[in-house]
């Protein structure tokens, strides 16, 4: 089966061998980056607009390198640059990326949905979701996919902790799409108002104890309290978020040995996950880096054509 | 002919013959962009720095992609970055530049002249204005040309009218000089207090109405009202402006149904220029932004030795 | 002798031979920053973070410029980007980078030491200090030995008089320890709330006459008044400091007419020089400015594996 998809929006709209397709093209990408010379023709002549919105470290770098590993010339687009700044829609803006000829927009947006809209307005250049609103972020679920996949031989038939703020997390409702679809059996754990109703229309098992969700997971997966975002306050204090919901030393012994621990980054330690959980043996933090750049080398391969 | 010019300044410093060695470069560069591989090693090993001291995405993007298609290295300054900060004058960052060996400096200045300055000043590092002030913006005018060029064979004995904000705007004062310049009839409108008071001896006709402007007009150049400049209003209400001086959707009945419309982007729709009339089978407002690209490959290419 | 070292941290860590290795390098650099087409496939397929926690633009661009003429990716992550906003430690943003394979951190920090902290606890990246507090800043220190080098045939035994503020500048501890360990004498002068006590241990003479410092000094380096970073004031008034401490038209009058004059930039015309002494043909600013380039090409090269 060849890959068809023209833009990679979000986990719900890929099939299981879709992302077959792209995690085993990441497997084979992730190669090139222990190359000594990291560089491969693939994406020549190509142009991949970084069309960023909201402030991203990770995700926008991890990209970069991509497209430069792949020989692609890579533009970078902030929020904060002048059209956009002067009332430009991005329906606008984008058609103006398109008209340059470029051959990929990577968007972060802070509205759910808008790398759909431009997906549907564009004749020619692809689109890949980098993240838009609380929505999706199908990149970094396809790289928690790749490196489960790489610690545990398979995803089906795995149960994976999902903790934290699940109402607000793209991450979170990602990675329930991805780790469902492709067999896995998930269960997500936080504050009774940081998980949404309904969640469980999703396939997925719910409880507010974490320590039920973890102590029999092959995969726990910690989220990010996103302490920038949030203007109202969902859980009283830090400290008490902490020793509820925290991954914390007293339940990193609780854990099976052969679980392994991962977190989207950055990581507030000593909040959702202590600073010895974060670096045990256990974690895979950043062998999940080291795959995001493998899975987004795949996704922009991909897109463009193969 | 061969072109000789080390630097892009203005309208006024080209030739005839020079705008149309850039205008036949500018249609073989823009073949490449629609390549494959939109790829060609003409400007490798050379170091292109864009300098913007005014915040822009259209222009520096088109410049940086023009770069990169020729396979030049292009290195980003920004207004806000340290040594500018720090308070060092233009004159010594660009001698810095230049005594870094970069080849071209495309730069972007709130004083008019800066460009002109820096081209006496520099003896081996090429300048190319990307907007100076409200003095010239030879690109823009450039892809104006290059675009009414193929839209309608030729630009000599055309009709052009510019409608807007005249005094203000380095687009109009660039369009003014080049239009006349290649043979075309060229009227302006806008409010009288839009209007500089002797423009009539650039060459044009100057009327306060629009709809005398563009009902036999070849070519409708509408625009853009920067109201992030405007610190005084030279115009009571944007409701009145859209419709005394506007494109509006009755305006757009009015014109002839061979006229084609262009802005220089961004757009404000509802003011200077509907959305209907934006996105109609008149409009080449995209066809200019692909222009673009390839007027700025043609300039990079064409200063830096051809 | 091979170059052996994985970080360039300071000037202190560098042995004689590595010096003259590093200088030599550069001068073989900076030929090819004088040809037609200025690359060459040293680092092709590296990747190159430069990680700029203080803002800067001419040690930035010219290690982006070296990165490109060596044809490595640059990859450029500033202070305000958002992992740093969102209280990512600088250890855990480096460990990042480095799963990401990146293979040199160019790093600019307003803390002492920080580079060498990830310098140990990097396994497989290498880390290039291009500044960091008060510390260190060897990169510009090694440009000027390569100026002097150049300009006076050898280092050894030459008078070199620093001037300014000791006690604040990276520039100034980087040359004292980098000229004196290359055999010169080094005298330092300034006002006494500028000079730390206790200098004298690093191998200088101390003057509070700049007079005395300069009228038989060989190299004279100007340093820069840091007016950016002058929280409490050392000196009552500009025009005081310029009286008593600059280098005036009056003093360039009095020093040898063999002498260099030397300074990091940015300057600022009218305080610690004059304008006609920053452009006087005994000046060898710009020569600084250009080395720059050539002297980043070399560290680049060599601790990626020459």
């Amino acid at each position: 089966m060849s890959f068809k998809k023209k833009h990679i929006l979000d986990m719900a709209s890929l099939c299981v061998d879709e992302v077959n397709i792209i995690l085993n093209t990441a497997e084979m990408m992730k190669e090139i980056s222990k190359r000594h010379i990291k560089k491969v023709p693939t994406l020549r002549g190509k142009t991949i607009v970084l069309f960023f919105y909201e402030p991203s470290t990770r995700t926008r770098t991890s990209f970069d390198i991509a497209t430069k590993r792949l020989s692609g010339d890579s533009i970078s687009i902030s929020a904060n640059s002048s059209s956009i700044v002067k009332g430009e829609t991005l329906i606008d803006t984008a058609r103006n990326i398109e008209a340059m000829n470029c051959d990929i927009i990577v968007l972060r947006h802070p509205c759910s949905g808008a790398p759909h809209m431009l997906a549907k307005l564009l004749k020619n250049t692809s689109v890949i979701n980098a993240g838009d609103g609380m929505h999706a972020h199908p990149s970094q679920s396809l790289l928690d996919l790749m490196t489960v996949k790489e610690n545990k031989g398979s995803i089906k038939g795995l149960r994976v902790a999902i903790i934290g703020d699940i109402a607000h997390s793209r991450v979170a409702m990602s990675n329930i799409t991805g780790f469902t679809k492709m067999g896995a059996d998930v269960i997500v754990a936080g504050p009774p108002t940081m998980i949404p109703s309904g969640i469980e229309t999703f396939g997925v098992s719910v409880t507010y104890n974490i320590d039920e969700a973890i102590c029999s997971a092959d995969v726990i997966i910690m989220l990010r309290i996103q302490k920038e975002r949030q203007e109202d306050f969902f859980f009283p204090t830090e400290r008490e978020y902490s020793k509820v919901y925290g991954l914390t030393n007293k339940r990193l012994e609780k854990i099976s040995k052969d679980a392994i621990i991962m977190h989207p980054g950055p990581i507030n330690k000593g909040l959702e996950i202590s600073a010895e959980a974060a670096e045990c043996f256990q974690t895979r933090i950043l062998n999940q880096v080291t795959n995001g750049v493998a899975v987004r080398m795949a996704l922009l391969y991909l897109v463009a054509g193969g």
